[in-house]
């Protein structure tokens, strides 16, 4: 018997989702939920379209609901809501807010006889567990995460919001030099800057002043001051054919030492490369989804994150086929 | 309370335990248990010696034995038989009979109600870990484990077994461009001789058939005839000054697709860069020994691999710590 999913919430996330189910053999996608109307939303691989009210009917037809909303308004809402009636699984990534989001979503969710796994992505999600792991096993040592090269939607968006901007697209850049430092197992301590740079590509509207414009950007706190800004005006013909896409990627880097008088050094490494960072997330969660549905079978509820779940949940195989296969 | 480990069987794994015992302040060591006479060994860091037989007296005194004894012929006996009275955890590295191991293991942890996990270091054990999981995530798409550069035991010795020889040292070294091919998602189907390249630093008896020796190693079945190997005769004083370290490392890259058309790639590495094999190993296994301890105390008996220990239980820290700092 397939697990059957519903998705939540239908931006990038959810359509990602909805391409992840399909090639997974073991699962199905019931349908996807939105607050638009169903008549006005395509799905990309012809889902079912339902009105969210719609959902809390289908309670019997769905074993994991993967909730695709946004961590600033919607999850915090909706994941305990949900965890009430479903199980549930989301990728809230307001890392100050996890242990909150956490005790909200447990509470409800050992209530409702549910399990819930949140927080599961990239990073929060495979680059917290590669943290975790690398602290473990090396631990007199320190870890490293450097993001990029790929596109910031928070960092767009805030360019986006300038006066005179009408299209821009950010790329967080690491910075070699430093990644080579962390590498060679100096454990150096790195500023914000020293990190990453940030690079734009902005589309002016016609007449405006692209001088305050560049400096609103360079200057604008928390997003760009404390980083070494590079802003391009272009043409948006040029934003949308060379910028078009949402790459991502970065890497988890621990180094350590071990042995008599701490002489060996160990690199740990963990890197993405993603060409979609919105396909590859979604693809992370219905695999974390599976491994809910399997947690809940096993009647382990409630709120589980990616440092909870064994493995061996994620896949479709047989604990005896992964021994033999990929041990 | 401190998590007390012994270790039983002291070579290089054992001494690199003994190293990363002393770096996990929640663990102390009891005793290091040797089939040689216990007045005959010194420990790396001053831990007491018993003989083998006396492990026996001491299982209220031991909260995990860690099994430092070869592949071959002591793990498959050792593991099942201390199973009976220890938690345990070993690195059984022979892949082919690791489903044979985990049965026996098994078979007797849930008799006697203890934990035990076997396979655990980096290959088996991390890179097994990073195989599943990247297969679980880009369900179309394909693995592949390159290892080195780094010292082979095996090969090494298997040098050293050839007449005219004193001594050698063999690196397995990963081919550069097939690594470059398989980060470019081709997904290419490699043979072994494109994967890796053996070279070999020998040094030969006086008067030794420097040819013929060069032949022998060359054309060894399993070991040398399916490779590229070079060697290289040199002194016993060249050997023992640049070539005295135990490296190692490799690196696990899964591939895949996603999306409509499939269009977009992803890449997935785990690379390990390594100055000394024994104490990296040994560092993930007292990890994974803290793990043993907590899923006993958990009720949780048996036989566990990699695949079947939630990664919170390897760490120190709580659960909410861990929510707050890593996630």
């Amino acid at each position: 018997m397939s697990i059957r999913v519903g998705i939540y919430g239908y931006g990038n996330l959810g359509k990602g989702v909805e391409y992840a189910v399909r090639q997974n053999k073991d699962m199905e996608l019931v349908g996807v939920f939105t607050r638009r109307d169903p008549a006005t939303v395509k799905t990309v691989t012809g889902a079912n379209v339902y009105h969210c009210d719609k959902a809390l009917e289908m309670t019997n037809d769905i074993d994991v609901m993967v909730l695709c909303g946004g961590s600033a308004t919607d999850l915090p809402k909706q994941t305990p809501y949900l965890a009430q009636y479903f199980n549930v699984i989301d990728s809230f990534d307001t890392h100050a807010k996890i242990p909150e989001h956490f005790t909200n979503v447990d509470e409800v969710a050992k209530k409702s006889g549910k399990t819930a796994a949140i927080s599961v992505g990239w990073d929060p999600g495979m680059f917290s567990l590669n943290r975790l792991l690398g602290s473990c096993i090396l631990t007199n040592g320190k870890d490293y995460t450097f993001w990029g090269k790929g596109v910031s939607q928070g960092h767009s968006d805030a360019i986006r919001r300038i006066e005179g901007v009408q299209d821009a697209k950010q790329y967080t850049v690491p910075v070699q030099s430093a990644m080579d430092r962390v590498r060679s197992g100096e454990e150096p301590v790195l500023t914000t800057r020293e990190k990453h740079t940030r690079e734009c590509f902005v589309v002016a509207k016609d007449g405006a002043d692209k001088v305050r414009i560049e400096n609103e950007i360079k200057t604008m706190p928390n997003y760009f001051a404390d980083y070494d800004t590079t802003v391009h005006f272009i043409s948006q013909e040029e934003l949308n054919e060379k910028h078009g896409g949402i790459p991502h990627g970065g890497v988890v880097i621990r180094t350590g030492k071990t042995g008599k008088d701490l002489a060996h050094n160990h690199v740990i490494e963990y890197s993405l490369k993603l060409d979609s960072n919105p396909e590859f997330t979604a693809s992370v969660i219905v695999a974390y989804a599976r491994a809910v549905y399997k947690m809940n079978k096993n009647g382990e509820i409630g709120c589980k994150t990616v440092f909870d779940i064994p493995p061996a949940y994620l896949s479709a195989l047989s604990n005896e086929e992964l021994r033999k296969t990929m041990l």
